[in-house]
């Protein structure tokens, strides 16, 4: 019999992504007793995050095990990787039997390419609404978004409130309580920009264009 | 001259550290313009980060540039490490230079072990607040304590607030809003429970059991 406190989560790790975008999830689901994470590329070798850190993935598509949770990033090289045919039959062939298919930020652009978006409504970074919808997903604007079995984070920082959502319904809300205050989420932004609603069209073209310019995507080539 | 516009930033990187503690303030900084980080440890050899994730150093101590901003954070196993001489001197010698010397989560008690923060106001996490005070420092129970040239966030996730207060000091509140939209932080908890005042103290001390068994105790090693 399965013990259902112990669940297998995957992350898929690769190059460009952005690495806060999986690595706050990672750090809420590393606190959770009986959980067994896979960092998970095509290969073992270093891949570089767009914030231009090296990172080790420690399991290959090859030689992952069946995972509870699939989780998958963005990134702002996306398009270099969005249609990437080996990274989307990982996906849709975990998704196959994944309890929890879920994704952060722009992540949810593969996992609907990945055709595991079908009918349902799917979170993901606001810069990203237009091509999630154009993929054929309702899109939701909340920042997480769970249905039935499809979690999914919008930008980037969202991926701390989703992880301590999965963590609340894979362990229940008391463990999700105590990690939220292990890792002291008791968010005071400095500003009240976090979305394009309050941030306001000017600053939002603003922040299209700095994303155009940043370094990051130098970094990550 | 020196242009004020480019910023190199030091991150300290150690076996066991909290991976959230630094890689939040990363993902702030690396969207900044001109800013060059340097991720630094005394090898280059991979680090096993109290996530359980390996993370490749890219400076070592002897080989790192005087930095403008140098930031270092906690993690369960600082026992290991916070009376370390080499990362203390380290600290010490950067900090003599430093435009900033700055801390995320238990990383104040290294900074305070170095005797960079004699006669400063600084924040810390939450279970390390009486440690903190111990060793003499003022300790400031806000997100983000900024006191003269000295910039300290709280536990784990502070580190963005953090990180968003750093890039508005350097590169004006603007910058720092549109690096916030960016990064969608418009934060929504799941539950009240981030800090120990919300928490109560009957979750403090259930937190304080289950810190003591978490499994990322056992991967750090």
């Amino acid at each position: 019999m399965t013990n259902l406190q112990n669940y297998t989560i995957g992350l898929v790790f690769y190059p460009g992504m952005t690495s806060l975008d999986i690595l706050g999830p990672q750090q809420v689901f590393s606190g959770l007793p009986g959980v067994k994470i896979h960092r998970i590329w095509k290969t073992l070798d270093p891949v570089k995050t767009d914030d231009g850190m090296m990172v080790l993935p420690d399991t290959t598509f090859e030689n992952c095990p069946r995972l509870d949770v699939i989780c998958v990033g963005g990134g702002l090289e996306m398009l270099a990787i969005e249609d990437d045919p080996e990274i989307l039959a990982f996906l849709r062939e975990q998704g196959s039997t994944a309890k929890f298919i879920t994704s952060v930020c722009g992540g949810s652009i593969l996992l609907a390419k990945a055709g595991l978006l079908e009918g349902y409504r799917a979170a993901t970074h606001w810069a990203a609404r237009e091509q999630l919808a154009a993929l054929g997903v309702e899109v939701g604007t909340e920042r997480v978004v769970v249905d039935r079995n499809r979690i999914t984070g919008g930008g980037v920082t969202a991926g701390i409130d989703f992880g301590l959502t999965i963590a609340s319904i894979l362990y229940g809300e008391e463990t999700a309580k105590i990690v939220q205050l292990l890792l002291e989420y008791n968010p005071a932004p400095p500003f009240d920009t976090g979305s394009p609603e309050k941030a306001g069209p000017k600053l939002v073209n603003k922040a299209m264009l700095f994303m155009q310019q940043m370094p990051s995507l130098e970094l990550a080539k």
